[in-house]
């Protein structure tokens, strides 16, 4: 058997940072997990209905005095590691220290908070890599009554389509208030699960294939690596299931009740991002039984090989071996026929065992 | 072994198709899922006690002229690629843009939802292929106060029977208002579940048969193939008790108190239905650990006849070998009845074999 | 292996003439389920303190003139196939239509409605037939404030004792109202599932001692009956906890809060019965486990048999192999003990590989 | 294999007589159950702080007209077969018919129920007998403003403890309410659980040692008797939790608010109880996997042993054979040392098998 | 095979000392469990912004006087065997004796308790021992309106960072209530659980590589290994997470409003602690059907090794034993290339045989 060691995702790995914070007095900041982009850049998209004005810098002082209370204010923070940048941002909102600590936090559970009218979402988006390795990166949402901050662990361009969206002046986005942003920001993280979802469901019909046609331990192991990525899967989807509710359930400040539409329909999805979860989960679960009873099906077919084998010669042999031995005195050896008579009797216990066989339905 | 690749069933494949819509702004109006009706045809069934007039149309404006909110309007949409038309009857009953997007997605989950006094019900009608697949159909109930929508992805006789009784002035569908056919309308779409129900009832006592008498790879495969229809089975099942159930708790205007029973009997048949799919579930994985039973007792049953053959004949060939042997002085080789003493030592041996196989209750 | 072809039971094959009323409206009076009994009789029992009349009959209407407010009016009716003469019960006393439709439907779920002050309580009666099959029989009760109606599908005697007793005047069922009567008749069907609780129990015994004694594939076999048995049986007894859980729930005009706490005594029972039902769910399930593991044993000591008889003579057999070789420059063939040298070597063989198996447990 | 009969727990068959009830109308008073003492002794202990009287008699009317009211009474009877003596204690103390009846029945589940302000709770105490073997004796108590009923099936030491303590003048319960007695006797048969889980756990710790070191068939019936009594231990906690907490949720007069931690504590001690009991389900269903997975183990290595002695010795042997052929023409055997070449070449290839064997990891 | 007797951990053995109370009066203090320390210290740690005074010794006399209800006093005992003091302390601070019964047992639950303005938690400790062991230590906490009393089964240095903390003036914990302490301790315990659980996670992984790369019996015991530490961190995790949920939704008097956050902060590392540990139950699950799916892909291919070889030599053997026979007239022995003819055929059928297994592929 050829052995071939699995990629190991070390997804749930990244858990052994946390502990680096034990003993530490609540309220310190440090980043927890690794640093996943260079630069960290700060960028404001500040609009109404008329105007749009996007800046982007590294020096905070200069984005916040550019703050407009009047306007949607939306500042996006790629990387996590510049410490002082984030408090800087957290001192001027007047953010709770346990919610900046939970901002760095990139092994932080999806949950909704709510500290002074102010909203706190950190959740987890999902890439797909090549070699089907899910990748998870912790994004946080603060939304005030007229700002929303969002952390993201890396530089990306998970959030480019909304850009553009936002830059079309006739978009819906421009004529309302900041909650719909929110709204917007959330359902652009959410659609993303969906593109994962499908990537697995492939796997899945992949490896039912697999399993139909050619199990291999390789298919095992498939199988097992899927069952992985949903239980990794579950840990993010879940607790934005619960956020999301609790954003319904209760009737906060920041959300007005015309948008409360939107964030059903978010829910919706998440409901239905969970439903495909666990129809995945019993399918998963199915091919592993599947597979199994295919293992088995094989080796009862292996093993009626070497019965059917065993038990036609192992008796013929047995008579070969007898008119083999060196007595003096065995009448049948010194008949005319006694050889051909021999050979006719194994034919008949030849024709015998097929036939038992036959019966049996091992052939 | 005879290698068969079964239908993979390509149903929870649709799925893919959601992704598309990933990034675009929520309210876009986007057809998603296969196109399964080449017209799009709106028809009007508008009646009361007295009169019943029946209008089919491409041109939804003429349909909308006669919309006469003294009677009970019924407007049934086949096919749901016309956007367009779709997005002028939305206009013309001010639905919500949420509501008409979800219209639009096959993929959509069993709700119920109100928007300003009006009931949206998406549901999914089931069909039994030949080759027993599902066929699900997207079906969406919008209720209004005098006027019912139904769109269905495609055309289909699933509400003909009702058209007929509709024709029927003695009808009580024709003295009851809009809120009674609306429940008429679910019960037929519920009613269709039995039959799926009874279908996959045959097809388990079927598989139960061929377990008992002869389990064959294919039989594994069978009951898989019943485990993932009840799987998907499923994600229509329980929201449609959900959403009935909300239909019970709540107070909606559009259902009138006195038909209120009504709701409750539908009720009772998706219990009915849930009860069912539980026993499936429950007497299909009986039938799976009968099966991997029924594995392992033939390969018992394999092994047992090759033990007891080479049991038996591996030490009598032995015996001959020793006889077989060239030495020049072996002295029973010149016994007189050297021979038969033999033979009679290994049938001494065999009768042995047997009495300790039979002792064993292996024989 | 002498496979014999178990009693399917064809119990939840029923509701397969469920699906004949598809299409049907609502309301239309259809017989579902077999005919169990070919006269419809029905029969008045009346009584108070002082007085007991008994009537006969098969005219609903000479029945119905007899009935008197003043007294327990109890009308029983066996079988279900006579639709008329339930129509008429159900016009005089102003029964729901779809009451009537649950009453004549056997597939319907055990379940607790009022209509207008009248209780409706279908529930399943049952019975042991010879050969371990459980009979399921549709009972509907139908409570006014001073009459019972009974609907059973069978004649039968399940009954009988409660009308002796009715016969004596001193019993406390004289001497109260018609819902005490009610409770008497919900409390002998539910004593009737004791039975058949008791019954599945001692199949289990009985199974256990099969499998710790002699397993075989009908040990299987009757593990998958109970399995399935109990999968049925759970179908009726949980809509019964929840009806009756109900109905102590609710202040129902109709039931006296005087009678309450026999009320609260039947829920006893049927809490008893699911414990009953789960302990033994439990019990079935480790005896498949034992099972199981019983054949997974007797695999592993056929396997060792064959191993240790060929381990021993396999490598016994070569030897010989090798002095049976005809090569003409063979020196030990010479030597004047080579034969005794050789069976010397072979026993030492034999003894060490006997020794073997021991210190590894195989003997 | 030498098979043996294990004890077969009659425990879960006493439910067999239940049924000898069904039929009777309620309120009949039975003794249900096997009968455990010949005599049926009463007891009356009666105290307060300053004075302890003790009665024992078989003549219930002398004890009850002991019974003062100023004081408390505890009234413990010994048996229930006798009925007369159980009805009469129920007349003086006014205590419904069912609840005698379930006094009587030593299959009742154990629930809190209030009659009248009467407080009654039949509870099961548990024994361990010598063999591994759990014994339930139900033991009901009714608790009124000034006196306790406890109503044992058997004679037993179980409340001898608590005898002597009351009968110290400075033990607390001298000085409190008859409601701190009935939590003392309630603690006393909770505290019994105790043992039986600490013999059930000594069991699992053994059951885990011989899994490890030696599991045989016998190691496998030890975890279904251990899970068997698992199951029925779990028929007689989960009741009891329910009883106190619903004793603990409502306000009973009977109860001195005063004394309400005491019963919290009692709770406090079921819930470790029932943690205890799933740490053990969980436990042994772990010794389980474990147990099967060293039998595959076993299988495997004798596969094995199987595996390379055969291949091993069957193409040598074929060497042998094809030598010990008789043709007039085989030119190597009359080679000079053609006999120590096929020698040399049978060395060759057990070599070469051997190092296959190696470098599969099989030796 | 080499069978290797695992340490079996002792941990859920302690359950056993339990008993040893079973009959005692509640109340009686009595210190259950093994002796964990020798000397029993007791520790005041009284401090305000301005202040810090330590004060250690054995006489708790001594530490009482000194309490000063004006600062936050922080009295910490070591070891639970001088049951006299742990009573002096119990009186000065008038604590309920079951309160003082519960501290003295270290088999103790989690949980949260109010005895008149006192909030009661006794906790779990863990720490991972060498050899993989995780070693429990009951501590409990008892908060005051001004003092906090924290009673450890073991001296040791798990509160020794936060000591260190409380020295520097400048610390939070300086300017705050006693509450935010009792925080700050929960808080620590609670950290020290992500050490433990990152120590699982290892061995989780650990163990993936060896079920990939090697699977061995000892693979079977380390996975029992980690569900056993699995199943016994449940019993500490998930009743902390109920007694951290109480005291968020009761409004104790002894918890400032303002410190509310920091206890949700406590809450959700424990519900992430859950999320981890029932990730790594699924994994381990996982783990365990990998590692039984690869001890069956390595019995298929044992038996495909044994089934060639042996279906490849036993009919050649056969045939070289038919012309071993010694008959006088078998035609084929004088045959002049009789003996190359049967190697031909005995090289075809090899080739057929070899091809016939390729067309399966088992070579």
């Amino acid at each position: 058997m050829q052995v071939h060691l699995p990629k190991i995702p070390k997804t749930f790995r990244k858990k052994s940072k946390t502990v680096s914070k034990a003993g530490l007095p609540p309220g310190t900041l440090v980043h927890i997990g690794p640093k996943k982009t260079e630069k960290q850049l700060v960028e404001l998209i500040q609009f109404d209905q008329n105007e749009l004005i996007e800046t982007d810098s590294n020096n905070a002082t200069e984005i916040l005095e550019k703050v407009n209370p009047e306007k949607v204010n939306w500042i996006n923070i790629d990387g996590l590691h510049n410490i002082d940048l984030i408090q800087q941002l957290g001192n001027h909102f007047h953010l709770s220290p346990l919610m900046l600590e939970d901002i760095l936090n990139t092994e932080q559970r999806p949950k909704l908070e709510e500290y002074d009218g102010v909203l706190f979402l950190p959740m987890k988006a999902l890439n797909t890599l090549s070699g089907n390795q899910i990748e998870y990166e912790q994004i946080s949402f603060v939304l005030g009554s007229n700002y929303i901050l969002s952390f993201q662990e890396k530089e990306g361009d998970l959030f480019d389509q909304l850009r553009n969206r936002i830059s079309d002046p006739a978009n819906r986005v421009r004529s309302k208030n900041v909650d719909y942003l929110f709204y917007r920001l959330i359902d652009t993280v959410v659609d993303n699960y969906y593109i994962v979802m499908e990537h697995i469901g492939e796997q899945i019909e992949d490896i039912e294939e697999e399993v139909y046609l050619n199990p291999t331990s390789r298919t095992m192991q498939r199988i097992q690596d899927v069952k992985k990525e949903l239980i990794i899967l579950r840990k993010s989807l879940y607790p934005i299931r619960e956020a999301i509710s609790s954003l319904l359930r209760n009737d906060y400040k920041v959300i007005l009740p015309e948008n409360r539409t939107f964030y059903n329909d978010v829910y919706d999805h998440i409901i239905q991002l969970i439903d495909m979860f666990e129809t995945y989960r019993d399918l998963i679960s199915n091919l592993m039984d599947m597979y199994m009873s295919t293992i088995s099906n094989k080796m009862n077919e292996i093993m009626k090989v070497l019965t059917i084998i065993s038990t036609i010669f192992i008796p013929l042999s047995f008579i070969a071996g007898v008119y083999g031995m060196n007595f003096q005195h065995m009448p049948e050896l010194n008949w005319r026929y006694g050889y051909f008579a021999i050979l006719g009797l194994m034919l008949t216990i030849l024709g015998g065992m097929l036939f038992y066989f036959r019966r049996k339905k091992w052939l």
